[in-house]
């Protein structure tokens, strides 16, 4: 439970509030590299932090990323003319280059001196495993990418994924570092009919201990979170969870299995859009990893492939089947990432969950954490103090684990115990 | 005409308001019974009065309604898992029954207190009539079930029907209690093809007299509104209608004709469910009976059966026909309440009419009485006063009547002649 | 750019705002004539200026423009009777003649004298061009209608039009008035493909110089806007654009050529309704102008010929087509209205245009003389100077132009050698 003005403070990501302020100390994935498909196609729009923006692929295949509308009237460059360089409006002919600034004003007389005067906002941007990142902050301070490690290994190891989610980006967050609601949410009636790559949970799900402990410390890029069940009487069955500042999670799978990573990025504070990526550090995904991927029953909802909205949506309740809630799973939703936004969406009401009205127990020990981590380092940013994580692009190059120990390790012994650590082990 | 302040007195019902808190004095129709046809069926959301709520049938056939949102972290228990004596919530798996105790936390450990400090907002509810009906009160104040005659015959002689409705509920309580509209809005052209059900009101619609003049008294559970027009010479047509508190109404036919209830129950300030019932007191009804009412021309709306929207919208302009409008009836749309919903659903603009802008006349007489009662009501309970009607179950076993009589009867004999007053005779 | 106090002035046209209350001065084109094809035809909803009304065509032909909720309880008189010589609400019989007075009140006892205190509002209404135009102002100083050229040559010379836009009307005038967008929005990549009707359009779009010297006179009726753009060593390529108070444009075409006026009027602050009108003075329009105008690749947007709703919206990102936009014009859009309409409805985000952000230079100068013109117009009106614009009927009697002319002609000069001036003319 928070109180109003803190659930206010981490929420709202606005231009000028201070949570807003700190996610643009960030690089925040924005879109997909293949969503602008080749150099000079059409431009896409996006909306990120509350602020309507436009991206284009200039004619060298460097991707732009400009506050949406013209500067002289107005008028949405959406509509705009990608080609020899720059985003022409089609109102008046003003022509923009990548980094905001008016190479042509053929409406005005040639002599005109008008055009130096014009710079349209731009923000810097990255491609990196995929996907397209930008960086929103003060040029003055502008951080290195954060070095996941699927922004490293070879493309064809990785698969990455985008939808919007109707709800602002915390309540994605809480969900993904709730190692407790995997028990429930996603149970699954009929393992044997379950694919393989969710085979960790499906045994969890079984378990008889639905109650886990959670041990989490404290790193230099946010979170480790480990979720403690019951195994047998000699071992613990581990869930640790990463969560690295800003907004973004690594989800644990059985050693050898595909890795997770999911970005929860504010469209707005009603709104948001995530992605999820799949990768195996040592080999490329084969066929069958991938179709078990586009079976949309784990982290990945199927979305509409121009719009990125999910295709179980609160208009259709989620495509809820009682029948199947009754016979084959919890929540009677095919999915895994399906169930997770059905109730992310609806949290008391609202797109914002009304945190005040919440009765927290021991179960959600990662929760209030996240949140206790977040209120810390946005507290001291209003206070002057600028975040650390963004200078630590190295220490991003970890791992999340899901495996059965020893009751006698503790959790920095299982950690060691796994190659949960990249900066330990080679990449 | 209303001053602004006594309009919104009058209309706002949400939670901590004063006419929300007088409504809540009262045994309220919150759903069709049909609606949860079995033991651990799905469970159905409904707003009432500004709230959010989930209605579920328990293992034993129970009834419980409770706040929609799970207290834990407010997902919504419209997902929720109706299973062995209680709705379980699908994030965390919490399990409430029907009085809101938490009866299951199993994401907790089980020596764990934390769920005996849990308890969801939960209402009383009844079934009768084939309608369930829920209390949203101080627990310590509820009184019994208001004794209706529909609610006390046998079940085959009675019909209900739900419609929801995108207007304050008050618009629809005042057209329910205005007879003088039936002159001109329910204006059949054609007698010979209107159905017998009716015929009271084709008779009145030909009348010549379009004047009625209005005799109301006040009675101990709302109102009796007569309405006499001229028959002939030595004769006048009466309709007598019941108002009865906090917004039902009785709507009268002729002697041996199956007799209409009406409720008008807030959803929210802007739009209400509809609650219409007709019964015999002698018989079951007949086929024919049922085929009359499902010919929707009457008092009925047709409606989906799936969300109970009337199929004639505002959307659609009720599906107005103007050629049937020169040839066939007064408005060109099928049915009484199809006609009565589309006024009401836009008086001065909004879901909200304005009545600071009004212009009443001698007609409106019931309409005047309806809100004077209304306002006095309120106000007594601003003042602490309890409102008296909830503890007179017995006094809502009343009749309506529609009859012609001699000139020289005042509304009392009128009373005393027809069988209108149940407590006078046995039911 | 202007002042965000400045900005709202201008675009707020509701019930006593200051712009309002100055387009209340000016009759106004509010439907066109075949809405209402015949006597007692079915009633027309509009909205103007922020205010409900309902049109309608009385037994005898007369157009009556009242307020579209009965004065007694306020419902709709969209769904009224239309007959008898007036527009009977369907609630309870009120009727109304086209002034507003209430001359049936059948629900009342027939020696009642309320109906005469009853008074509905009503605006005066003209036809004149194919259009119904309404004046909402005060009646004491009702003026005589524009004598508009269109409005006074045979029904046959003239072709009329209505769309809605779903933005501030204000950005639709700037539209009109700004020639200097014509060379990039509008620039066709076909010339040969191109039709007749706009081929000076065409010549001006291949002509080199994109950066027109703007020459602007103040009128009695608004203003005189050219556009000069050199042409060859001698000469000037000239576009004379008329605006007229309050929102009309005249728009130039080559001589001999049809004429096209245009004029904006607020729904409300963020809608407003296009009238397009073309004509010629001299002869009846011929079967292959009215397929050039209803080719819709003109100054004309194709609507849906029930709502008036343009076919390419913002929902369809008003047809834009990527492929046609590389090869074929600038936009990718059909039609000239048509690619207006696509920017004029998202500038800078929202159907009202925040002005304060813009950047304008000397291409602006029609846009910001137009500003400045309103400015005045109603900060004198604020002053309790009426507007001395509506009292010149007469001189709306004029033309725009678009001609070649030798470089040493004024623009006094080339008004004087074009017909343009119809005052000096005979109509």
């Amino acid at each position: 439970m928070l109180s109003q003005e803190e659930n206010d403070l981490l929420c709202c990501t606005g231009p000028g509030t201070p949570m807003g302020n700190l996610f643009r100390r960030f690089w925040l994935p924005v879109a997909l590299s293949r969503e602008l498909p080749k150099p000079d196609c059409p431009p896409v729009r996006m909306r990120i932090l509350s602020e309507d923006l436009i991206a284009f692929r200039n004619t060298n295949g460097k991707v732009g990323l400009l506050s949406r509308y013209c500067p002289h009237r107005g008028a949405s460059l959406f509509f705009g003319r990608n080609e020899e360089g720059g985003l022409r409006c089609v109102y008046h002919g003003w022509k923009f280059d990548t980094t905001g600034v008016c190479i042509d004003m053929p409406n005005e007389p040639a002599e005109c001196s008008f055009k130096h005067k014009i710079r349209q906002t731009a923000y810097p941007t990255r491609e990196a495993g995929g996907v397209i990142w930008a960086y929103m902050g003060p040029q003055e301070i502008m951080p290195e990418l954060p070095e996941l490690e699927w922004t490293l290994v070879p493309q064809n190891h990785v698969y990455v994924h985008k939808r919007f989610q109707h709800c602002n980006y915390l309540q994605n967050v809480e969900g993904e570092v709730d190692s407790s609601h995997v028990s429930f949410l996603h149970r699954e009636f009929r393992p044997e009919k379950f694919n393989a790559a969710i085979a960790g949970q499906v045994l969890l799900a079984q378990a008889k201990d639905t109650a886990p402990k959670f041990l989490v410390q404290e790193t230099e890029y946010g979170l480790t979170i480990g979720a403690r069940r019951n195994w047998d009487a000699d071992q613990y069955y581990w869930r640790v969870t990463k969560f690295l500042m800003p907004s973004f999670t690594l989800i644990p799978s059985e050693a050898g299995s595909p890795i997770n990573f999911t970005a929860a990025v504010p469209v707005d504070d009603k709104n948001m859009v995530g992605f999820t990526v799949t990768w195996l550090p040592d080999r490329p995904l084969a066929d069958n990893d991938i179709s078990t991927i586009e079976s949309w029953t784990g982290a990945y909802a199927e979305v509409d492939p121009k719009t990125f909205e999910p295709i179980a949506s609160r208009a259709n309740d989620h495509l809820l089947d009682r029948e199947k809630q009754r016979t084959e799973n919890f929540t009677g939703m095919r999915g895994i990432r399906e169930q997770d936004i059905a109730v992310q969406e609806d949290q008391f009401g609202g797109p914002v969950t009304d945190r005040t009205k919440e009765h927290l127990g021991t179960s959600d020990t990662g929760v209030i954490t996240l949140r206790r981590r977040l209120l810390n380092s946005v507290r001291n940013f209003q206070q002057g103090q600028e975040p650390p994580e963004p200078r630590k692009a190295t220490a991003y190059r970890v791992r999340p684990i899901a495996d059965i120990a020893y009751r006698n390790l503790s959790l920095d012994e299982v950690l060691d115990s796994g190659d949960l650590d990249l900066a330990r082990s080679e990449v």
